[in-house]
């Protein structure tokens, strides 16, 4: 397997070109371990595109040995056509953050069997019978090997990108290769960070029920004050590696497995956006849940579960994370020849845990950027679409919002995730007023 | 004039040699545009070596018509010798930087005649008679253009060059353009940030008055938490293209003139790291001009200017910064359309202030860090080396340390800028008791 190297961003008329699925079938029966892996003749692969999400084409290719998922990524967001280019470059960040994963965290990101830099394309194991998380959420699905893969994922994934493993040149050079990533990062400041809060022609919410709400947040000060020290933080603080997008659409699992795709948003930024994204997808599941019911309260297991999960997505993280700082801290920052002895060993464990504190609110505030986002922004996902009532996912939409708009504005409140869980499970029996 | 075109951190064997005078004289003979500039026949070109920096070499040039000032960096410091190697590419950095501070605030720094990257050279203006502003100060001069030069400097270079000015994409690109300078950040975060605080051969104080203080910040646990924070952010927060090493031996001036040279040190890192070595640096002047009387009180006045200086570099700083933000805001950050009409205008206002109390707050931590280095690390400042009375250096400097550990320990204390004077002016009557 080999990938051909290109610098990212440029700007030469290369061999890029969109593969349909007859130029795909040619272009893998051309590489010879790729047509091994999928086995039989050309002619007999299967192929056929599923991409659901908003930027890329995927196929799923099978062989009469193997499979595959093949990623192309297109010169425009998908979800709305060529005239908002986005550009190829992604594919190479993405690629660059899968190895990271794939080194840090190997089996819990797909396998890559092959990248093309210049048609913007990658190969990857084919997960099977695995499914998009959300949509087993949707369905009351329970997850019983996530907690402990996802906290292992980010606590990885985070720490051993950050200033407590790597030097401080290593850590320069890792902002410096994600540097380029920009227009990805432009989506979120965008689409999370500014137009939920302001008028923007791709908003949108459930109307009429919660435009009320949605004005509200447009002249919410307090909420514009908030959202814009995250939007700066996410702008101006490379912390670690983040995925960028760490949604439950971003996970593949079964019962017993749990793998992360698509970090095609990876840059150096806050580690809180990622556990946050995690955290808020939750939320919104376990506050979309009664939309899903089939007779009242068949969810009780399913919500009793997803709180708990709530709660050990931070505690597990912290714990994972705080190990990993006990323990592999080979980083330029906090050296340990200014932490000897007994009181040095008390004030950095104190230090790692106001660290931990400080991480934590940054959570909880990034967590509620990702709910308010979801509805009343441009992106919304399918645990509220999926409620077929729109009154009743109006309601647990502004449930939803009640919460983050607290988490938003006031997260030094929230001292603890029992504390997020609490408030969670209140605004579930809140029935909100939706008079004019 | 041209410039080589050549990567920063280029690995391949390049024309780079060390030029001496003669060499030097041959190669800006070639130099058509430079030998216009200099004027008269080369061999009557009188040359001097001046550098009396750490790292390179410094050449005055002065031909029949003008004269300029050559600096080349040498491939180690030039302090230790070659066993200390240091990359070239800092020239690419200084280069890089100056250009930017030239667009940014062209009269306050020297005019770029020349760059040779392969030789990592530079030649600029002949500034004269401008002199190192540290020897100045030593002598009691007084300087009053001062305050309102480099507080332009410094509000209009972290200004334009933060989120508050440029969008998110342009200053990804800024971070990864000075991302190479690693080396020199690394000499920082070792001086400044760890040794001071542990064993380090490179460490030395004015013995024995000061081995009892030195022994005391090495265990000294509050102080090692504070520092580290600080290296942390120094590391991680990329606020704005700051200079690097901003203190009064980068600076040349006269009673009307004011010019900040040396940026080798640039990178993007935190605002308060520059605004803290200016005011460090006045801060070790005012407390090391008891030991350059000639009679008692004789400084007096000067005492007097410089505490006034103090106050308004960060005063004068801050309502330039704060003007700057209320009317030159295009970045990114802070979005005017989520702070419309009278509410919003309030709100960012208040957020304005949060933002330059945090900036003060930080700019305290780092002028200390600045301060102790000088005392107890391996680069100190002739304001202290040219006392010659030992015990009376001793005494300046230990009341410098015990403001420094105050405003290293307990930043949040000093509310403002007129807190760390008051403090100056007490610790500069305090008379430290040496026996063991």
């Amino acid at each position: 397997m080999t990938s051909i190297e290109r610098p990212p961003g440029d700007a030469r008329p290369g061999p890029y070109r969109i593969l349909h699925e007859a130029e795909l079938r040619d272009y893998l029966a051309g590489l010879p371990d790729v047509a091994d892996t999928l086995g039989g003749a050309p002619e007999s692969w299967s192929i056929s595109e599923v991409g659901d999400g908003n930027l890329n084409l995927v196929f799923i290719v099978k062989g009469t040995v193997g499979g595959m998922a093949v990623k192309q990524a297109l010169p425009y967001v998908r979800l709305v056509g060529e005239s908002w280019p986005l550009p190829l470059s992604r594919a190479h960040y993405e690629y660059l953050a899968l190895t990271t994963h794939a080194r840090l965290a190997p089996r819990l990101v797909p396998q890559i069997l092959y990248h093309d830099e210049a048609l913007a394309l990658t190969a990857m194991e084919l997960l099977s019978p695995h499914i998009i998380m959300r949509r087993g959420l949707i369905a009351g699905t329970i997850y019983p090997r996530f907690v402990e893969d996802i906290t292992t994922f980010m606590a990885r994934m985070l720490f051993f990108t950050s200033d407590l493993a790597i030097t401080a040149a290593e850590k320069k050079e890792g902002v410096a290769a994600f540097a380029g990533n920009h227009a990805l990062c432009k989506i979120t400041e965008d689409l999370i960070f500014t137009d939920p809060y302001r008028e923007a022609e791709q908003n949108r919410w459930t109307s009429p029920w919660l435009d009320r709400t949605a004005a509200a947040f447009r002249e919410d000060m307090e909420a514009h004050v908030a959202i814009s020290r995250l939007k700066l933080k996410f702008m101006s603080q490379p912390e670690a590696l983040i995925h960028g997008d760490l949604h439950t659409g971003s996970i593949m699992v079964t019962e017993s497995e749990t793998r992360v795709i698509d970090p095609e948003f990876a840059f150096y930024g806050p580690m809180a956006f990622d556990i946050g994204a995690i955290i808020a997808n939750l939320v919104m599941a376990y506050l979309a849940s009664p939309g899903h019911e089939r007779t009242s309260g068949d969810r009780r297991v399913f919500q009793a579960w997803l709180v708990e999960t709530i709660e050990k997505v931070w505690t597990e993280f912290e714990r994972k994370f705080l190990e990993l700082w006990r323990t592999e801290a080979r980083g330029d920052a906090y050296p340990t020849s200014l932490f000897v002895g007994s009181a040095g060993a008390l004030h950095l464990e104190a230090e790692r845990q106001r660290n931990m504190d400080q991480l934590f609110r940054d959570t909880v505030g990034f967590a509620a950027a990702k709910i308010i986002r979801r509805i009343l922004g441009l992106a919304h996902n399918i645990d509220f679409e999926w409620i077929e009532d729109t009154r009743l996912r109006a309601v647990c939409e502004a449930r939803s919002l009640r919460l983050a708009r607290a988490m938003l504005t006031d997260a030094k409140s929230f001292t603890n995730i029992a504390a997020v869980t609490k408030m969670a499970r209140e605004v579930n029996d809140w029935r909100p007023d939706f008079a004019a």
